[in-house]
């Protein structure tokens, strides 16, 4: 049986193959948890098992380079309830957060999940501010929630979230190994996971690249190894339309194969075919680029508008995927613009750096028009339709209400009656991957008949669940840090086996 | 290693156990391709074995009796481009199902499948009724397809297809082993799955009863065990909206479990997050029932009344997914009504025979008022509002158009001007599950990393990506019986190993 596992695993089951790695004679390495990816989730769980005492950590990470995708996040947590949001005057709390999530979600968020990112956000905060050391700056507001809760970090980038917490690790002597990808999930004779194969000084553009070492995890296996928006192979078989055709946000190693890993194992996944476009990236940009950080602050401060008809065409802070859909609907890129006061209020030194703004101008990324019409004619908008959405816009501004499409305002706003305006094109990538394996509230991995997986734990996008259908700006940082945390204390009350 | 994988099974692992059971040293039996369900899928491939000369093909059912989920089906099958269609005058062909089930599929369905059903849909329609024996009766219409296409049969249920299939299988000598249950699927040293572990004399209300047997199958395993609307731990993981407090229409036998033993052996799940629900039950009857067979002929006879307002309130000729969710939007059953001539044109001894006409009547299924007035005040409606609603309907039936809910109507409509009137009430149940297992055209299973496992097919509501979002009704008819065939030409093809 044992050739039988082996051969079978070569020939045909690319995967079922790893289910069926045996135990090895001699561990080349041995730690207490394994944690497998070195983004907001895997560094979470690195600083918790620190604080709950455990030693030999050990973290891995396929690319040469620690972050994943998250270093290159827009660097905002949601939290609902802290006492930036308070001197804000913004009133806000857990069950708002809660019914919001699960209000993006569709009917599809796992209620349990989603209500233990609700009733840690605070204490998460606290927790990154205080132990951890992130400085936030400003609460910015993000489509979909009832309120702004999005606490944004001097950086304007994830890493004002990754920098510190790799000191941290740095300063606790946690070991973070770069250039080591994960290929087997090991399964002793009791069922639990108890190491991986893997191979290290691998290179992520030489796919056989590395030496293969047997590393044994006492406390079991973490994977935070993210979402797959860059496998185009696994995101088109759950939707079609999704082909190389369309960009990914993403890192290139957002590639997903840990999840097929414990698929193998026998892992469930869930909610795969909700696949998040991004709606505010600029065709004019690669990547994520610049444009998001500052789309997500313009939105009800000016219209955004059908390049075809000159008019708005959606509720500019409605969620993410109902802007995308609604773009990708219209064919070509939308245009959102907003006068100079909020670009200086609510875009540049808050979500995005001066030097930022700079580079987006001079890319022509953000686009400055010293009028209305000089920005129709660019555009080829046709100006007196443009005029009329424009006062129309002012007017549902000045009243705070959109009876039209139902955009949120804020009281800060000016209105849009003189330029310089500042304007950006926007068309949708590949995002986020809202669905991966599914998990319970102890971030346990489960299988296809609703059984945990002893010894294997996962958190951050390589789940699903957390945000059902849509997931809003910000809560995703959330979530991984606070389910890497949890998976770090299931590891620790874990007595091995 | 052979200890290994047998322990792990228990232990932890439900699931992976099963990618572990070992070969035996003796076959209990030996057939050439084993299918595991007696419903469309698995008696189509059972036929089409026969046809291409197999030998020795065995169906087995883990149910004391055959037909599966199908033989409660409504009865009738999507063709474009019949005989039938012709003699009633309606332009279709292969491109328009094709588009059809695409536009209802959201751009979720593979194209490649959508396109076999497309594409057999007349040979196939041709088949069933030449070599089969299926007497077809009636071309009906149904939500979301642009023509009627659903050639409908005498029985006007699913026995119209599976008795004649039940009785050619018999006169072929193929053999149908009912309460035979498979727990595991079987996989050789090269990696192919030559067999499966069963229990006979399996009784589906003790699921631990049966005698273990170990079955040889030659040329594969065909898994045509359906779908898992009655698995609801199954189904809420991938929905938590649809607990138990959800009906359904399914057998009993409905519990996707085929779909776990296949994920187990590292096949990939695509789509389980759509689940269908019939958007034509009644809250007056159990199960299907008979309601189904008059609503589909009524949508576009008559009005869908909102019984909070009294007004319409959905496209009456709508997809499933459409009405269904519009209707649980609503929060309590919705009312529909035609007036006798329809009734009798229409419905009665096409789709739903007179004695099931009769039974619906007397059971309070469907309501026979004398006049509108009647009605509006047994269902507590308010009278002039749905005396408005009715003329503004017969208006619409008139011109053939209806500027509000773009409602589709046909030429041999009679206007709702004077009763009786027929009404039935409606509340949706869990009818069908969208997603499955991934397989290519060929009706191979495929791994999470997109390959094929040798000796693994899959057809029918166990498998995922044929329809996308939403399935057109009658569709998956064709597609359990299509894609059945095309497994049994695969398996027929295959050189074993």
């Amino acid at each position: 049986m044992e050739t039988t596992c082996a051969l079978s695993a070569g020939l045909v089951f690319g995967s079922l193959a790893h289910a069926s790695t045996k135990v090895p004679e001699k561990w080349d390495e041995t730690c207490s948890l394994l944690i497998i990816g070195t983004g907001f989730a895997g560094l979470g769980a690195a600083l918790e098992s620190h604080y709950l005492g455990m030693k030999d950590i050990l973290v891995v990470d396929k690319m040469p380079s620690a972050g994943g995708n998250s270093i290159i996040n827009g660097g905002a947590i949601a939290a609902a309830g802290t006492d930036m949001q308070e001197k804000a005057g913004i009133k806000d709390n857990a069950d708002l957060l809660y019914s919001d999530i699960l209000k993006a979600g569709g009917g599809l968020a796992h209620k349990e999940l989603a209500r233990r990112i609700a009733d840690e956000s605070v204490s998460n905060y606290k927790w990154l501010r205080d132990e951890v050391g992130v400085k936030f700056k400003a609460v910015t507001y993000h489509g979909g929630h009832s309120v702004p809760r999005s606490h944004a970090v001097m950086e304007n980038s994830g890493a004002g979230f990754i920098n510190p917490m790799l000191a941290k690790c740095k300063e606790f002597g946690i070991k973070i190994q770069l250039r080591t990808i994960v290929d087997d999930l090991i399964v002793n004779d009791k069922g639990c996971v108890v190491g991986v194969k893997a191979r290290i000084n691998h290179r992520f553009n030489r796919p056989d690249s590395g030496r293969v070492v047997y590393i044994r995890a006492t406390k079991g296996v973490l994977i935070a190894s993210g979402g797959f928006s860059q496998n185009v192979k696994m995101r088109t078989s759950h939707d079609p339309r999704l082909t190389d055709a369309f960009g990914s946000t993403n890192h290139p190693g957002a590639t997903g194969e840990m999840i097929q890993e414990a698929q193998a194992l026998g892992a469930n996944t869930i909610h795969m075919d909700w696949i998040q476009l991004g709606p505010w990236t600029s065709p004019d940009e690669n990547g994520f680029g610049l444009a998001p950080l500052a789309v997500e602050s313009m939105v009800g401060y000016g219209p955004m508008i059908n390049p075809t008809t000159s008019k708005r065409f959606i509720k500019e802070t409605g969620n993410r995927k109902v802007r995308a859909d609604a773009i990708v609907a219209l064919g070509k890129p939308a245009i959102i613009y907003t006068c100079e006061a909020n670009m200086m209020n609510k875009v540049v030194g808050k979500n995005m750096k001066p030097e930022q703004f700079e580079t987006a101008l001079k890319n022509g990324v953000i686009r400055k028009f010293d009028d209305l019409k000089s920005l129709a004619d660019f555009y080829k908008l046709d100006y007196s339709t443009l005029e009329k959405e424009n006062e129309k816009f002012n007017g549902y501004m000045k009243a705070m209400k959109d009876p039209e499409f139902d955009c949120m305002f804020f009281k800060d706003a000016v209105l849009n009656t003189k330029g310089p305006f500042y304007a950006i094109r926007l068309w949708p990538r590949v995002h986020h991957t809202m669905g991966g394996l599914e998990i319970n509230e102890k971030a346990q991995v489960l299988d296809v008949k609703g059984n945990p997986i002893a010894g294997l734990y996962a958190a951050g996008e390589a789940t699903g669940g957390v945000h059902g259908m849509v997931r809003l700006g910000t809560v995703a940082v959330a979530d991984c840090i606070i389910f890497g945390r949890i998976a770090a204390r299931t590891a620790n009350g874990w007595a091995g086996c």
